[in-house]
């Protein structure tokens, strides 16, 4: 099934590289030509990139109005006009798309190039695959960068010095401690409790990391659908019914799990052991929750949503988790 | 500067798919066909795929002799023989190389299109860019679900199932959370030590979080070069290097500032101020290190490098931190 055009500029990830950056210029001939005259102008100029395999047609003002691939130059009669072979392209791209968006049209319409054209159907360039392939890359492995809490570094790992390598980490790790305090906050605030049941101390980094790794999971997935174009903002609804079921599917596991675990490999009481386990589901069903919405309000808030994923979503996971975790053991454990 | 290809073979990351599940079928020609001839044939049996712009030129037993451009075709006097026409393909794939490396070749070496050969280099299909670019997108989804610790999914967000969802996240849930019952019993280990200090207690999510943002910081980047073959086996020790010195500054500023926080923003002591700075700095260091470098050993092992990412290093930092806490809090607070 195709998509809408619109729908799939719409759905892109907003990064600065636009296709003007990347487009080449091809050959143009205008629509009177014929076949054996198109043949002999790409003999005499060339054809400007070894990637290129088409020619474009164009009228006044370099008005796009046909491509003709050197296949069909090959197979067509010398005599008929350019403007009887040519084919309309359907899609076009603008000098100020994004470079993804070339990528994406070309895998959804199985194309290798594709014309750039300006507000007036002007053509001003050629995107060719090659090129796309390549941001293709380049935003993955941005994407990556930023899930894991760096900024983008434009160089191979090997070839980056280690002052810009420590210049693109410590700024989310010095965030990412600073706002932790919260996290200790927290703790420090339940201090008595804690104090008259030191065994609950001991479960803190399970439930944290659980929360953390559910966030990740649901943020991940979220965060790679909107890089590809197939969750938009107007599915929120969709992504938190779909997470509501995976993430209660997942706690009613782990909560069973780790209740028969507390309670048969380890001395806690039941009580004890009641407290983390439906600690551990209410966690679990949150992260999942915050992980797969966050994303989707940051891309609709115009920031890239990778910056979400998981260290930032960790957070505020375990905030939330130490939060109900005291909470459900003042109620059960009356402490 | 070209890598060589066996380099580029042997640091490719091992997955399932091979090149022969989605290479085509080309339009292949004798050496003595002239090119009047070869256009009189394409013109007769057609060109199998839109995105294929070369013919093949095969001896005896489809023995690979050389490909044609289109363009070759285009530009060429009718009377040329293939033979004196034809490029020799100095880039060839094997049925059984991974799908990833078709695509890894064509941006080297900015192809459209690699024909594949067998062990006696005889031609057996061709891989074009739009399925080498599918290639692409699916490998980065898939190393990113893995690095989330997932199973990577077949099908767009959207569309999954939810019992599918589940089934890709539970294993590595239920594993993640019962290995954390390890890092449990270290605190555990320490209660009495912690009891006589609660405020110790309100550190271990900063420390935890930080060890486990700075391990899934080195491993990320690490995981990627691998996928990308730009970071092979042999380059452990300068990733071990590297590593030492960007995880050395960033412990110190970081420690600093934590010093510095705690000391005028809290009400701890220096020597809790102390003990929870010089644990933060060991801890981003060991991070670091073991981020930057189970990904190369999984690699060496066999397997997949971005298994080993964030959620699995998180645990081993996890303990790793704890245990340098509570031994350096007996050493500097006697506890």
């Amino acid at each position: 099934m195709k998509k809408n055009l619109n729908e799939i500029r719409k759905n892109l990830p907003v990064t600065g590289d636009t296709v003007s950056a990347i487009m080449r210029q091809p050959v143009v001939l205008p629509p009177d030509f014929q076949v054996n005259e198109a043949i002999e102008r790409i003999r005499q100029v060339g054809l400007p990139d070894a990637n290129m395999n088409h020619c474009y047609v164009v009228g006044e003002d370099y008005t796009l109005l046909g491509m003709v691939s050197l296949r069909a130059l090959l197979v067509t009669r010398g005599g008929v006009h350019l403007k009887e072979v040519m084919a309309h392209p359907f899609v076009t791209l603008q000098p100020e798309d994004d470079q993804e968006l070339a990528a994406q049209l070309m895998q959804e319409y199985d194309l290798l190039e594709l014309p750039v054209v300006d507000g007036d159907n002007c053509l001003t360039g050629v995107v060719t695959a090659d090129d796309a392939m390549a941001v293709l890359q380049e935003e993955a492995t941005e994407d990556m960068e930023r899930m894991a809490a760096m900024m983008p570094s434009e160089k191979p790992y090997l070839e980056s010095s280690v002052v810009r390598m420590f210049g693109s980490r410590i700024p989310w790790l010095l965030l990412l401690m600073l706002s932790a305090a919260f996290t200790g906050g927290i703790i420090a605030h339940f201090e008595d409790a804690l104090a008259a049941q030191v065994a609950l101390t001991a479960f803190i980094p399970m439930l944290m990391d659980t929360g953390g790794n559910c966030g990740s999971q649901s943020s991940v997935t979220v965060i790679r659908g909107l890089s590809l174009g197939e969750v938009a903002f107007s599915d929120w609804f969709r992504v938190l019914w779909k997470e509501t079921r995976v993430s209660t599917l997942c706690a009613l596991v782990l909560a069973v799990v780790n209740f028969l675990r507390l309670l048969l490999m380890t001395g806690v009481g039941s009580a004890v052991a009641l407290t983390v386990s439906l600690t551990l589901a209410v966690t679990v069903v949150l992260s999942d929750l915050v992980g797969g919405l966050l994303p989707i309000l940051a891309k609709r808030l115009g920031f890239d949503p990778a910056v979400m994923a998981s260290p930032l979503i960790t957070t505020v996971v375990d905030a939330l988790s130490l939060i109900v975790y005291f909470r459900l053991a003042s109620c059960l454990l009356g402490i």
